[in-house]
């Protein structure tokens, strides 16, 4: 069950459950997947940035993808992106051997100009193979290499086996359009492409021509359910699920914090056990507790599966 | 009317009006001025960024600050970052002869180490004299200098004229809690606290301390509402109209356009004649435009104001 | 006298001298001119970064250019860069109506890609007209804008008026080889290149194919000899006396220190009457002073002009 | 035997030989090995930037450190910076298993504020134990991360593990003289610290009261011989060699092509069979490798090590 183009709805991207004194928490690896699944998502997207990937060792990192590939039934894409090519087919490879649909590869921060960009894909297909589907994670914001749609392009038609955008470009509703329209006037060939950047425009990226969302807001089925409404016409419906959970979607949002957000949310959920991260780690205050706290309350007015 | 600490409400961080041709729209200045003051402002910000300073010529600069002090009738901080002092210093000396009642500093990006960012705004009050009451603007999304709230500290400490922080630090609620904290056990003196972003965090950041916004968002009197609402201690009335725009905000709030998106608001609720930015400008697709209209359409649900 | 793609030899970039207290020394402003036109100069550069352009009032600015386009008769180019257009045509337009033969642009810090690169000269050349004689500044270790060849092909081949660009790429041998192949096949149009990055690889550049320098270092009469030994084919000759002052230029081309360096020595050389910088300046400790003065009694045994 | 800061001397910053297919070279590893012993250096450093060390697998790196080890009879330093803590813990307790002296860490990027620096050093401490000795490379042209002298003892005093300084800021001689003196007032405890940045100013470093180089110039016979010869008094004999040696310091220095050029000369000197790069690879074209050998010509002519 490789990735394909046809990729559309929901990847989650997967917290790592951990214990409090810093071991993965595997019980709840198995919790964690299995309410992702039950929220309707499509797929999952492990050892990204948000699940903590830097702190885990290899043989944590292979253990997770075989748990989590074992258990899902749904398609997984590991997050592969490493300072170096070799530690990057190192994983790729393995990944693929345990199950994985697809991999997904962020550029490093020193890329500046579209030759680098470019070249840097093309050095990262010869590294992992070009028979592993892959995704770009485009991420200005935190990664500071922005890739304009021409050098997307580029790189989606040098290489067949690139099937996926992940887009958090900010702000990103003209590039999807402008992709979208590379594909009708026949210039690209298709993709799919999911939106980061925690949900924030995902209302109107799925206007825009967007195949569903990849991130990883503590209330996936909401997402899932925006993206469905989306697809069924049902704009107005779209709109108001999403904008009663945009007050909490802002709040997880804010980078450094936004995991121990979510964290705190999936416990509550009873999606994990413990909001533990592994150190070094961010924490809440109380104050921030509170406030999270509140959010819920107010979303649940609206949605009842805030309430917790 | 010089500023000091005690300042506090919504300073709005003017727009500047052109005609579609370039030229200055003087007469949407005014307009635009008594609209501000209209929607409740306790004061206003002139030619930050927003307002598109770096595209006004010096004379023109002069012009706007002169036209705009005489007819609000209330304070304006007027925006004074400059490559070099001496432009610094020569635009802050004539703000304050026409009128002005503050100015604000950004630090430039190369700055790094904290004694690098303590020592330039040491070198900046040296350059425009330390009779000036002048604001620090925290902004690292745009301008990558990140402050502690130690530094903060340090530079109000240095400088009897620094009166205000402009917040805009993202994430920024527990940075306000410990400036607040600073103050309370007496080891800073007190500051006027105002928030920007968008105003995307204001709802929780008045809760932690904040006295109230400097940002552009197009219903500055939204802004008012919910400043006085916190301040009342109405906190469930200052959420519910918090959120009603927050779609918007968030859609203001993108970087490059949001400009675009402001001006295209204002000019709907009839503050400016044209919606035009100086070359080189940002524009909205229709698609944008759509977008917007539909989200006016939503806000003006529960706030009437958007029915425009 | 407007600059054109013919130009060659040494472009010196021109220190701008202070009293002590600060005050412009139009005194040894002359002096300096004339000690440039001694060392055989085919022109001059004012205004840029290391003529301290930003402590700069704008009717100094332009005092200093009437002055020394008076008094040199060489070309002048003139720094133009600016945070806004407005400032920077204005600047342009001033500066070309005293006499000027032609301008400098160098890119701002938050371009990145290679659309944005082009499309900024784009803006600058519809902002200052297209019948001003600009050069390219590519100086990404400052400015950290990287251009391809292909990024200054197309802002040469888009503009009729980019004569020149001013080379500090690092390391960039092998662009000037690359732009020198692109002019041979008939790729674009002509070009001077001259070089700057303090002279640290004039020695190269010029086999490479480069017309001249364009740079600071204190001794320009080793630059224009080194130029001339290079296209008189003497290339022993040439390397023998850049090696010769290679200690130092290394020494003066250090960030941040390396104009108090270049001053400290002008002054040596009797060319200033003081190494003040206005503030805020660097300077020099004792012991640097003391390495600089042991490098010039080393260079000394080679090159009698560094007796001093 | 364990690295503490009375180190001196010579560390090399270590090649990492591959074939042309990109295997590793064994055969070369110990040729290298032995040719850096032959040369004098004190010690050596492996797994670096120049080492190539984010191309290797885990098993390779460990290897080269077993091998290394074994063969040098020099303390051995390991660069085990890594993007998280997890790796940089796994890799440093391995490479002290197999018989390293201590450590080596770089900041990331990502760091700005003194907090930050401090606190990331703190983290990485626990992660590996404070046991290990580590050295502090302080790299900002490269890492972008700016240490001021005062973080630097902040680091030093907080860990006690912490021996060595990888002195590479620039311009940093003012560095080398501050840290010193805070040494002499008894305000941090004494540190050794190795200059690198190719050596361009290792013949005033010493002067400053650096202890010896850390670095990669293909000549580490030439840095012994100008540290042997600063710490005999015997400064213009230091000078002449080290600047018989500066041009080719300098044209090795360049970012991107360093490692090419180091490796061109380093198999030319015999010391590795290949100047190969594992890919992804940069590479000298015919007119930089003839640049390179009219420079050995001229070096030659002082020091008979370059004929070659």
């Amino acid at each position: 069950m490789k990735l394909d183009h046809t990729a559309a709805g929901v990847y989650a991207i997967a917290a790592t459950p951990f214990h409090p004194d810093g071991r993965l928490d595997t019980a709840s690896v198995d919790r964690l997947t299995d309410f992702y699944v039950e929220c309707g998502v499509t797929g999952l997207t492990i050892l990204g940035i948000m699940g903590e990937a830097p702190k885990l060792e290899p043989e944590e990192s292979l253990a997770i993808t075989r748990q989590v590939v074992k258990r899902a039934g749904v398609p997984i894409i590991v997050g592969v992106s490493a300072p170096g090519f070799a530690a990057m087919r190192s994983l790729a490879r393995s990944a693929m051997d345990l199950g994985a649909a697809g991999v997904m590869i962020a550029p490093p921060p020193s890329l500046r100009t579209d030759d680098q960009i470019v070249g840097y894909y093309a050095q990262a297909v010869e590294a992992i193979g070009d028979d592993i589907p892959f995704v770009i994670q485009d991420y200005p914001l935190t990664l500071t290499v922005v890739m304009t749609p021409g050098v997307i392009r580029r790189i989606v038609m040098d290489h067949p086996s690139c099937v996926m955008l992940k887009h958090e470009d900010w702000p990103g509703l003209e590039k999807i359009s402008r992709l979208r329209a590379f594909q009708a006037a026949g210039e690209m060939k298709p993709i799919s492409i999911l939106c980061g950047n925690g949900g924030l425009f995902l209302d109107f990226e799925m206007e825009r021509g967007a195949d569903g969302a990849m991130t990883g807001y503590a209330f996936p089925d909401m997402l899932v359910d925006v993206v469905k409404l989306q697809k069924a016409g049902r704009r107005d419906d779209a709109h108001d699920l999403f904008d009663a959970h945009l007050p909490l979607v802002r709040y997880e949002q804010q980078q450094g914090i936004g995991l121990a957000v979510r964290k705190y949310v999936l416990q509550k959920r009873g999606a994990i056990a413990h909001d533990a991260q592994r150190r070094p780690a961010s924490g809440l205050t109380p104050a921030a507790k509170a406030e999270i706290d509140y959010l819920l309350g107010r979303v649940a007015r609206y949605d009842a599966r805030a309430k917790i």
